[in-house]
């Protein structure tokens, strides 16, 4: 009897997702863009662990390490949430995008533009939606992070990083994208570098902001569509550059 | 002596005026938009008053009134900043436009995109920017503002809002364009009427948020350029609307 009813939950969940594709490609549908369903990450993430990046090492090619610690004591140490979270393994730059597919399962997606539709924007903070871009010959890495920088008033964070050196960044632009509720917001900037730790990102704010209501007022469901396009700096530099 | 220094600061003040309008220019000067150098508002700001805006009289084309209290003893109250600040006059909406230019001194600029150039944006919070804006037939009200939603955090607020009613407003779609240090933000949305008091607004978060770390990687020397555009509703919704 549990066996059917958990069979009949899973056919449900799949209903669930095929309707929230459906409902984004319809959507997108006039882009033709590729949707992509992405669940909240759960699996080993802020863990009490804090990522050691030695700003020295970014340029070598090496990522830096997540070190344990025995514990956080202080709510306003943020914990490590590199794009590796806490995992322990540490590698160079050609062999993070296997790792992370095989030991995170985080999916990869081809195609100039994509859209992400992260679902369960309501739970909360933290909580992290992943996807790796694959585009023009490079890897990225989509990252829509909820957190709490004021205590009770979770906001949205997305940015996009190149698993790459920093250098390789510079020549790229991305885009990401809200639509909804005639409403549009856009944030075009150069990706940062994998070796550049997201944390820092999204504790200057130097990405894509979201307030729960903004974020409501994009969300359709229970889930935020963003459109993410990727391409070479030249474009961004010759026709938006001020 | 004195009335030699008082002149001598008022020319520096000049120069220094036109150089940021000049540096606003070239960097504009692409879409050969007019630059309006917006200083910000002091006069009868955040007076000790509170508006009291009837939602029922919105649609009758009368401007709430902004009554006076006694004192306001509880930091958590946000006093009046209804485009008529805390300036107890009331009318039709047809005579706030001389309203709002003779008596609180609010420049009106024409053309169908502009460039809002807000100064001084160190000065702490609360702070307006206020600029009208004529274009397509009506008249519109940009406002800037700087405000701690939380103590501590300052984060500006940019929204454009119709002196006209709601149903006039709409028929308009706006643009708000930040575009500096390889980074460019876009807010596209539909006005709201000034018959809607504005801090409802951005205490919703329905309009432009920009943290103080992005707000200082779009300045430049202390000032905001911020592109403004307004279309008619038809091109957004043929365009957008998803």
């Amino acid at each position: 009897m549990l066996f059917f009813t958990q069979c009949f939950g899973a056919v449900l969940d799949l209903i669930h997702l095929r309707f929230q594709h459906y409902k984004a490609k319809r959507v997108f549908s006039a882009a033709g863009q590729l949707v992509c369903v992405v669940n909240p990450t759960h699996s080993l993430k802020y863990a009490p662990t804090r990522c050691a990046a030695a700003q020295t090492s970014t340029e070598q090619g090496i990522l830096p390490p997540c070190h344990h610690h025995e514990a956080v004591h202080d709510p306003q140490l943020v914990p490590c949430t590199c794009p590796l979270f806490s995992c322990p393994w540490e590698g160079h730059l050609e062999v993070v995008v296997s790792h992370l597919r095989q030991t995170h399962r985080i999916n990869i997606l081809q195609g100039a533009e994509i859209v992400f539709l992260a679902t369960d924007m309501h739970l909360p903070a933290p909580t992290d939606w992943i996807i790796m871009h694959s585009c023009l010959g490079h890897q990225f890495l989509l990252i829509l992070r909820k957190q709490e920088k004021y205590e009770g008033h979770p906001q949205f964070f997305a940015t996009m990083m190149l698993i790459g050196t920093p250098t390789q960044a510079d020549n790229f632009t991305y885009r990401l994208e809200l639509n909804r509720n005639q409403r549009r917001l856009k944030w075009e900037a150069t990706p940062r570098s994998v070796l550049e730790c997201v944390d820092s990102v999204i504790s200057d704010g130097d990405c894509l902001v979201l307030n729960t209501s903004l974020a409501q007022l994009f969300s359709d469901n229970g889930s935020l569509a963003i459109g993410i396009a990727i391409t070479t700096s030249k474009v961004h530099n010759a026709e938006g550059e001020m």
